[in-house]
């Protein structure tokens, strides 16, 4: 799963104050919750899972921590300003604390599987204490989600709960068709399948960190899901432009090398649409991408995705799935002051730099 | 994590009868909520967990299934009746099936963290589905299970999340204790270490089901506490006696090659007993366990753990668990009639053949 790294752009008419701002609230407000979520763990598991959060080092010593941008945290705070006011916003930070958990929970098992080696700038938690503390610090921290939110005398709770466990269900499908689609041709992938893919791995927590915002307010159910399908499509519009600037990102800026995700021949989104656009470019695509990776074929790669259409497609989708954001966010929140804090938060993760 | 596999000794004062009964019921009672539970999973889950419930084959055709005793969930419901009635035990045909799940999904992380190839007599879920799979459909298991007890809209369904959840990270934690303990010398392992490894690996979750059922009863707060500790003292007993049938149980009632746990070097409760005894017998275990394991030497091996006492005190030990069980038990249910359901699946988990 991606984390949030992202860079305001000062041409933007947002200019990501509003958000920052909602952003180190949240960090502000869910801090002591996680915190002492994290000390009621069993010494072994604790270690793991404050490391892993960035709060200390491997040795077990204090971390300056870089826990990551609480994106999700702050949509849930902010979902129950919106609908329910400062009491309400003030209620949910148990809530929001739990959705982070689940966050982390699913970060430190993908780690795992994927056998990633770099969360945040460090090396990820199962590289330091092994595998099996890494799967046993994530189960811990998925079980506290939950335990948590459940224990919360707030009324919105089992609501909350039986939300937050079902988008785990999905989180876990999205893994495991991520994985299953790694093994496949290219050609043989389908865009509705990386869209579906999308959603599961990315819309669906940021789509339920709204919704659980939205319940903490005391919304009523058709507001619940319009917040869960403004979070939703967000997250869509945050994965295509996070796949463009996989391809097209400067490196300056994005930390990783030019082309990165076609050197490692990833199935992101512009490329499947590229792939499957019937072009003369889509072609020569696929037989550059059955190749093994050669830097020297990089630029022809990047230049066949432009011209079979994939950069246009990812670019026009991430602004239609953002207008269908707003429109959902209007249906629930007609104001647009009101709405002004949602909107702020869904534009700073999708207008980033490319 | 040990699975029950139990054969009732004719001798007994109990004849099983009553235990298999209350077995059967509840396997009849829950087995509905499971199927439902699995049938909502995503395609890729689904097919690991019904494998894993043994109700599929590899190949997902049906199987005739064989899915454990359905040992806890007899226990929620039995407490649930005896402190509430058949209301009660009917009412908690979900909260028994939310225990079974969660300890289904330990059993599948475990498998894959100890790299177990065997399980119900069946290869394990992760050597036919591959880690990321397994991991994935114990997080999913894990996620229904509180899920679906949080969506319950009985009044202790709450109080139950928040208990069942607390447990999961105790079991997390004796998974991680054992996994750590089997790196050490045994020399330096303690009685005291290796009896809180057991009760948080088998009793927690035993008292946890206790617990569940007695909150389905609206049972006073030190009523739901005394079911936990029965159950917890009650798979303190059941270890113990497991261990001793892992050194002494006749190969053609276990299945196991005599003396297994002995061939394995493993730290079990009479051989850290027997090696922190101080006697001569301890110093002569303790050479025999430094060695690579040879067959010649288990039947010194044996005798050494015996005549250190390690036997003596495992069985003292188990009645003694067995004792304070039935204590418990009596401080929240004083009429023997109506504690004799839960007194008859504590005899069956601990009364077996040697």
């Amino acid at each position: 799963m991606t984390d949030f790294v992202s860079e305001s752009r000062p041409t933007s008419p947002w200019d990501g104050q509003e958000a920052t701002a909602l952003l180190v609230g949240a960090r502000a407000a869910v801090d002591p919750e996680l915190r002492a979520a994290l000390d009621a763990l069993p010494t072994g598991m604790r270690r793991v899972a404050r490391y892993h959060f960035g709060w200390e080092h491997a040795d077990g010593t204090a971390a300056a921590g870089h826990a990551g941008k609480a994106i999700r945290p702050a949509l849930v705070l902010t979902a129950a300003a919106a609908l329910g006011g400062p009491a309400a916003r003030a209620a949910a930070a148990r809530a929001a604390a739990a959705v982070e958990l689940v966050h982390n929970f699913t970060l430190l098992h993908d780690d795992v599987m994927d056998r990633d080696t770099t969360r945040r700038h460090r090396p990820t938690a199962w590289t330091v204490f092994g595998v099996p503390d890494a799967i046993l610090a994530g189960d811990a921290l998925h079980a506290r989600a939950l335990g948590l939110l459940a224990a919360d005398p707030h009324p919105a709770a089992p609501a909350a709960v039986a939300r937050l466990a079902a988008c785990v269900v999905e989180l876990c499908e999205g893994q495991q068709v991520d994985t299953a689609l790694e093994q496949r041709h290219p050609g043989e992938v389908t865009l509705d399948e990386v869209l579906t893919l999308a959603e599961a791995k990315t819309g669906a927590l940021l789509g339920c960190a709204c919704a659980v915002g939205a319940l903490y307010a005391g919304a009523a159910p058709g507001d619940v899901d319009a917040l869960d399908a403004f979070g939703r499509e967000a997250g869509l519009a945050f994965q295509l432009i996070d796949d463009v600037i996989g391809i097209w990102g400067d490196p300056r800026h994005t930390g990783k090398p030019a082309g990165a995700d076609l050197a490692v021949r990833k199935k992101s989104l512009p490329v499947v649409a590229a792939l499957t656009s019937g072009t003369p470019a889509a072609a020569e695509l696929a037989e550059l991408y059955a190749r093994p990776y050669a830097a020297a074929d990089l630029e022809r790669t990047v230049l066949a995705v432009e011209r079979a259409g994939g950069r246009d497609w990812a670019q026009v989708q991430a602004a239609d799935r953002m207008a269908r954001a707003v429109s959902e966010l209007t249906r629930a929140i007609p104001e647009p002051e009101t709405a002004g804090g949602l909107l702020a938060l869904a534009e700073f993760v999708t207008r980033r730099s490319v």
